[in-house]
């Protein structure tokens, strides 16, 4: 008998689930919409059926492990609560585990949706072949987790994995939390329309005005559109987003020295506009990257050699690139939670 | 019957020898200079006979569990060598551990000097009740550490925890290492003393001025001194000594979500000097560290009750410290490397 379990992204816009198997293959997937705005009640009900919908098509042949379910928002991880989310109002203080599991009468696993991220893309994608790793998730905020191991670490309270809010530049931008020149101000998808924006008060006549004018929801995607057709404009606005990525998976290396960095969410799409910058960054400001650079750039024999003799047992280049798995990652990871936990 | 080991801090000035117990007891300490000049030959024979007189005098009673050697550089954990060491010329490829081993017939740990900085203050020092910690050791430069658990985190290479290379002002003062704005160049002792030296070439009057007039070798405590006395000057030399501290703290706070964090080395005196100035980055620069803040500035007794509930098994303050043990915690945090070992 195969073992099985289904991953749930809650997602502000999107409920996604997915019945996985063990290996990862994908048995079956079911995209909703969130219906937010009818309350905690209605989408913990939608959720329910589509579950329930799924499993009953496979606990047949195969048994279920459990549910895991990556939430936008930071979890106790004590108590199965969501501590808090601007994308959930409401659901603060609700115990969703448990309520779940009574509905449900199966484990359920909470978990932020960054960190379900990371286990996906550590799982099946970009980091399945990295001891250890981190990833940024670029969207409408930057969110990030760690996996070492197979395990997430989440740190003394559940919130590790804050990257959106370090610091890149220390008299930059404000930021909602308070603080000036957080990554997320760089280099979410957020960040690249106000940066448009901003080029547009400059320059009213730009490529960047016009396609703002013709698009009533203009958008990150829009602004990447006129960057690979060559637009100045544009493609400084992703050196930017380059640029304070840069600095902070730098400060990244520098502290953790892991073998894997990923960048993942919705902006990840446009990695060719702006990871140039990212590695331009990485080789000025990591001094472990530049020890452990795969692609040096004055990439003589000798020192790859040198390198490659430093730990002969175990990786020895960082790796920073893009997810694979695109919106699945935290499909993926959610529904890895309950195989780790165990049968 | 007992244990114990030797613990040994290998510094460019003082070479340190300690026997110590396993309950952290002190057994006994010796301090010898650090014959550098004479070569690395000398100094292992050096090491090694004050090894031999320490050990010979306890081995009866006591069972020697092995050598631990915190070094001032770069060490390749698989195979007992020192990578690079500015402090050690010609030590860089020689097996020193083996060596050591085939002289003293016992078990030898090479391990970094923040490194076991990080393990002694977890041990024994200010991070003795923390389940993870990482240091800063503000000396000549700045060094870091992570300990999770009862670990050192090495990373991939073995570069972990090199905090005094993350960038704190992107376009800041340049940096030996290529970069700029590096933490090193702000808040370590040779920083300090850049800044009084540009704070004297503005004003050629000031305290400053005399303090380094009527001191052949003016140093980092001679602007503290000042900084004491109330000097403006010397004061605003700290704040950005804590500012720059503050910065590169947040960040890990942010993305790691620790409990404890330690400044640690000599610049680590001058603590009263530019903490204030720690706390006020971090209180601004880290969401994670504002949730988790054991002072919060408006410390009412709402917040703090509800920062309480929020993990109610284990620790939920975000500690940031000044170390505990002083030049000693590389003694016994190298000490501590054969009893991690096992026996």
């Amino acid at each position: 008998m195969a073992y099985f379990s289904v991953g749930v992204d809650l997602g502000g816009t999107n409920l996604r689930i997915a019945a996985v198997g063990e290996q990862g293959n994908l048995l079956e997937k079911l995209t909703l919409g969130t219906q937010i705005a009818l309350g905690r009640e209605q989408v913990i009900r939608d959720m329910c059926e589509a579950i329930q919908q799924i499993t009953q098509k496979y606990e047949n042949s195969d048994t279920l492990l459990g549910i895991g379910i990556g939430v936008p928002g930071i979890i106790d991880m004590k108590t199965g609560m969501v501590r808090g989310s601007p994308n959930l109002p409401g659901w603060a203080g609700f115990p969703v585990q448990a309520e779940i599991e009574r509905r449900l009468q199966t484990r359920v696993f909470l978990e932020n949706d960054a960190n379900v991220a990371a286990l996906g893309e550590k799982w099946l994608g970009a980091a399945r072949d990295a001891e250890h790793m981190a990833i940024f998730t670029l969207g409408t905020g930057v969110g990030g987790g760690i996996v070492f191991g197979e395990r997430i670490w989440h740190g003394m309270t559940g919130m590790a994995g804050e990257f959106g809010h370090i610091t890149v530049e220390p008299e930059g931008v404000p930021c909602g939390c308070g603080n000036r020149g957080c990554l997320e101000r760089y280099s979410s998808a957020t960040a690249v329309v106000r940066m448009a924006r901003e080029a547009i008060a400059k320059n009213s006549a730009s490529e960047l005005s016009r396609a703002a004018n013709s698009n009533a929801e203009f958008s990150a995607k829009a602004v990447y559109n006129l960057a690979i057709q060559g637009d100045e404009e544009a493609k400084r606005i992703f050196r930017c987003v380059g640029w304070a990525l840069g600095i902070a998976i730098a400060g990244l290396v520098n502290a953790l020295n892991l073998s894997m960095y990923v960048v993942g969410g919705g902006v990840s799409s446009a990695w060719d506009a702006f990871s140039p910058t990212i590695f331009e960054e990485l080789r000025q400001r990591s001094l472990v990257y530049a020890a452990t650079d795969p692609c040096p750039v004055s990439s003589s024999k000798e020192g790859r050699g040198a390198a490659g003799q430093v730990d002969p047992g175990g990786p020895t280049k960082t790796i920073v690139t893009r997810a694979l798995l695109g919106s699945d990652a935290g499909l993926y990871g959610a529904a890895r939670l309950p195989m780790l936990a165990g049968a």
